[in-house]
């Protein structure tokens, strides 16, 4: 007699991944036909970006939609790319966890050879076709021509057919035609929203777009510079697991522990593998393929007990706060937003040995839309989010940051937050770590959320100096108008009716304004900022104060700067130390900004001490810190801890393996 | 000289599924240790109850977590299940996609074949050790122990060690031990929570759980009853789609096309299946394998031209109104909730060709917070989701229901509402189309939206329906109580003073409160439900009108009923044409309900016509159109189109290659 398990057994077997996600479509973002139209399209502009840039061109990317029937469409995109060696086209897109990125520490679109094989295989189940996909790889070559279909029982490419044609019109580049079920919509979740934020944070970029009904959409290039490519590092050591490292170590080509961790992984310089072994209590000599699980426990332990220097980080492709307002101003310009705010990057950072890089923005007033939720563009690795936006650390670190005290109003402090803006977030990662293959949204790392809270937090305050300045100005600028124009005329007038002359009337209009306007002004000329600053007494007492700047660090004209400042300091603040202005009387203050990308300032921010605050319009008090920082286009986060080394010492693993002596 | 592309494709390959998910498993649920220890015990649990209801076992599950140290936990997760036969016991702990469930089309929990051997690769991967698996199969033999790990690179399993012991208090069941990296909380999101929570779907299990203090928790079993075990059906031919009707086509053992349909397809009859092949213009008799890509194309759309019986609901195992009672007074005892609504199950529907049936219930009030938004509960399958409730459709459905209508405050009419209740959603399915692996949330499905919605609003009349009967009766007792004891005590001292005799009241009372009261109590005895409705004429003047209930169909005892009624419904709408009542009389309705739990009946559903609405308190106006829809408690959905037939030819595979010839 079988038992129940006996014939339970009978039913276990394999499966094979396409044949899981041929069932469970919705898990690689396929679930609607809305969506499925944006993914596809996505999954193959990605491929066409990091396929160019990887080979140092400029993205040139033409997408276009047919429709077919009722529900089908035929998707074309063609990019400039080096194209794909012929004999890889099957796999590449006929092969699910197939690809050249996955090992790769470093930041790219595509990373888990998922995407564009799993849109050849949703078209070819919701339209029984093939995909056909055109690629010329040198000059002179013919394009070769391939129609695939992916066999999901066992995850397998079929060629269908195979060719070569001349494609004289391009020098290299690819070219992918599939047919799919899907729907062509309008609005904020569509596949001209996906390319026009593809456009914002791809600025180096040109997308022509042909929609369905034959009309077409071009982003222009807002820059010729090419992203800088990304390089490939070690695994950090900060964060690595006990199984992840055995692994390593068991895999490893080194001859002992103390090369091992030299070699192995970025930031550990031959004094810092010496003291890991120390402290672990293990031989610099020990083979890493005999350690036990104890002695690996103990490396463990010795390793995250030193410091490490942050993770290299030209593994990453920040933006750059000059091309996020490129990008932004390149697509947003209908809407003629008031301000600006200056994107924060902030440093690399790692989590659980993956660097990482946060980057916001702010857009406020223009035509947005000021009774609703701000608009969230959340994006990762260059590519924008569109879906599962509740799902996602990015939306969790806005939702956390209480937007009350930046001029934006929020129930409770925490939520979404409403009024007339744009928040931009961009995750930079060797790693992104997603919800979902269909990759929608980022987990929630918590080291992630805080970097992002951070730099919400400082972009949200420089809203805030420009919310302030724009209120009180408006509102004095108000009371001005009123008493310059209608007193004199009331003198005026009653000077006449009593037949005496008229009086002298600027005691009487200090002491109703009783303030000193500060008015400030950027004009960019010559590759030039230049900044003047009026102050206006308009109390009826003489006045004197401390003005202060915060600007670029380094690109301030020292010789520029008139009245001289009594402090520069390098990360960019500047005191001067005025001297009095008498009632009714003002000064000025010149500086120029040289070497600067013009929209990169256009806006003072500015700070007075020394003075009642109340007295002042046009600068904020000074904070009692001086806690103003502006952090720099490109800063270096310094070391933390003691054990930290100045500077790593880079070792060819092969240059290694000969000079070090087994002892 | 080699071109880009050369260089690219050197570094193209094919990476394994576990290695994928080693590298993103965050994918798998596993991106923090908090959630991981969750996943991990999950994982174990669900494995052993899908095993349990299988085998038609009652499942008795031991939880136990010991803390080894610092970061490190041991889970033992033991069942009495059917066992795992020894030569499977490999594979299923140690390989990803590997299972039983993953083709049959029926409800369990587990389907993927990733959820416990990810548990095993992330204890591996954490703390480097092995999976021990126990499992006995029979009585008198013992059990096999091994223990396992996961080779990432090749997604298949390493055996560390094997061996027999005896384990005699253990007729047959498995046992999972393994260690993992972890943090144990307290909270919404916790083991604890998370066994509660199963408890409240599963009251037919009994689970044990000793946490790291060693400390012992018991959710004793509610029922013996099993659910009843899900039977595999063939696919339901609504939503399916070209591609894989080609798949299917081309893979039949059907002889011909008419074959093809009835056999592999559920809910097809002969007729159905010829009333198909002539609206497609293909013969009966064409060969599937031989169809053309437009062939095919025709015959899909020929299939979704014609209406189908829903699917068969025995694959599907909904909790059940009475259970979802049982279970949520199982564990909320503690916060004594004034108000169970009854539970709304829905009848089975399709999305995609898969069935589906969703349930919701509503506990209001008790010691339940009233100033916060309200719990969701969300359940799939019988197992409880804990994480990612921004992303899931169910929690979408109850933001999309505007509870104000049903007494819960909502800002706007849209979102979680806030107020004193537990809102429960369980969605059944042969499928759950999770968002991702770690099966956290449910993706956007339409037809499972609107599900839910429909079941949330039923059920949110019915607490409103509560709600309204007890303001109002608060708010008439209160007068009530000044009335008749005020006035006596005015009218006897004014007699006392003036010397007259005390004056008859009624008419001054009935004048003041001018109400016709509705008093109803359920009472369970003797396996009965005994209903009395009192009504009492506080009025000046004799009042008539129709008096109507709500009550289970099928329940009602006809000659428990006094007065007789002058309408009974089938669906159970009961009518009562009172006789008049006298200024200051009461009369009496009565009636039973027999052979219903007594958790499904607390409370009556009563309405009035033929009298002032504003007069009458205790029952609500009689909306228009008596719409005033009972679900019942085994509704079976009718079907809607003209073409659907009444029964379905069933129709075995074997049989029907020997019955049909090939004409």
């Amino acid at each position: 007699m079988s038992s129940i398990a006996e014939s339970l057994a009978k039913k276990q077997k394999e499966i094979s991944v396409s044949e899981f996600f041929e069932r469970n479509r919705q898990i690689l973002g396929f679930d609607s036909p809305t969506k499925a139209l944006i993914m596809a399209v996505k999954e193959a502009v990605d491929n066409s970006l990091d396929a160019c840039e990887e080979s140092g061109y400029l993205p040139d990317i033409k997408v276009r939609l047919e429709k077919i029937d009722q529900n089908e469409f035929k998707m074309t995109v063609e990019d400039n790319g080096p194209g794909i060696m012929p004999n890889m086209i099957p796999n590449v897109f006929g092969r699910l966890l197939f690809g050249s990125r996955f090992h790769a520490i470093r930041q790219s679109r595509g990373q888990q050879g998922i995407g564009i094989s799993a849109t050849v295989m949703y078209g070819q189940i919701t339209t029984g076709k093939p995909t056909r996909v055109t690629s010329k790889t040198e000059k002179d070559k013919p394009a070769a021509v391939k129609e695939i279909m992916l066999n999901t029982k066992t995850n397998s490419p079929s060629i269908v057919s195979e060719d070569f044609v001349m494609w004289d019109e391009k020098e290299h580049g690819t070219k992918v035609e599939l047919f799919l079920t899907g729907r062509y919509v309008a609005g904020k979740q569509s596949v001209l929203e996906y390319l026009r934020q593809v456009a914002i944070v791809n600025p180096h970029t040109s997308i022509t777009f042909i929609d369905p009904d034959g009309k077409t959409f071009i982003y222009a290039r807002a820059t010729d510079k090419l992203p800088p490519i990304t390089k490939e590092i070690r695994p950090h050591p900060e964060g690595v697991e006990l199984g992840t490292l055995m692994n390593m170590g068991r895999a490893s080509r080194t001859r002992n522990l103390r090369d091992f961790l030299k070699t192995d992984f970025s930031r550990v310089s031959e004094r810092l593998a010496k003291e890991i072994c120390e402290r672990s209590g293990l031989s610099e000599t020990a083979k890493t393929t005999n350690l036990s699980l104890d002695q690996y426990k103990k490396l463990l332990e010795a390793m995250q007990s030193v410091k490490y220097l942050p993770p290299q980080t030209d593994c990453i492709s920040p933006i750059g706060e000059a091309l996020i307002r490129k990008g932004l101003k390149n697509v947003l310009d209908e809407t003629k937003p008031e301000f600006y705010s200056p994107p924060v990057s902030r440093a690399a950072k790692v989590y659980s040995g993956n660097p990482f890089q946060v980057e916001v923005g702010i857009v406020y007033g223009g035509n947005l839309p000021a009774d609703q939720q701000v608009t969230l563009l959340r994006f990762a690795n260059r590519v924008p989010l569109l879906y599962q936006q509740g799902a996602c650390v990015l939306t969790k670190a806005v939702e956390n940051v209480d937007w009350r005290r930046y001029g934006l109003e929020q129930r409770g402090g925490s939520g979404i937050p409403f009024g007339p803006a744009i928040i931009l977030v961009h995750l930079a990662s060797t790693k992104v770590p997603f919800t979902s293959e269909a990759k929608e949204a980022v987990a929630s790392i918590p080291e992630i959320q805080v970097e992002i809270e951070l730099a919400l937090r400082e972009c949200g305050r420089r809203l805030k100096v420009h919310l302030n300045k724009k209120e009180t100005k408006a509102r004095t600028r108000t009371k001005f108008e009123i008493v310059q124009e209608i007193l004199p005329m009331i003198a005026k007038k009653s000077a006449k009716i009593v037949g005496r002359p008229i009086p002298k009337l600027s005691g009487s209009i200090t002491k109703i304004m009783n303030v000193v306007w500060v008015d400030d002004s950027v004009v960019f000329e010559k590759k030039k900022h230049k900044v003047k600053i009026i102050i206006y007494n308009y109390t009826p007492h003489s006045t004197r104060f401390n003005l202060h700047a915060v600007v670029p660090a380094g690109y301030l004209d020292a010789d520029s700067m008139e009245p001289k400042p009594i402090e520069v300091k390098e990360d960019g603040k500047v005191t001067w130390e005025l001297r009095p202005i008498k009632s009714t009387e003002t000064m000025e203050v010149r500086f120029d900004l040289v070497g600067l990308d013009q929209e990169l300032y256009e806006e003072n921010e500015l700070y007075a001490s020394g003075i009642d605050p109340t007295l002042i319009i046009g600068a904020d008090p000074l904070p009692g810190d001086w806690d103003v920082q502006r952090l720099q286009v490109t800063e270096v986060a310094a070391p933390e801890a003691a054990v930290a080394e100045e500077e790593e010492d880079e070792v060819d693993y092969d240059e290694s393996k000969e000079a070090l002596s087994d002892d």
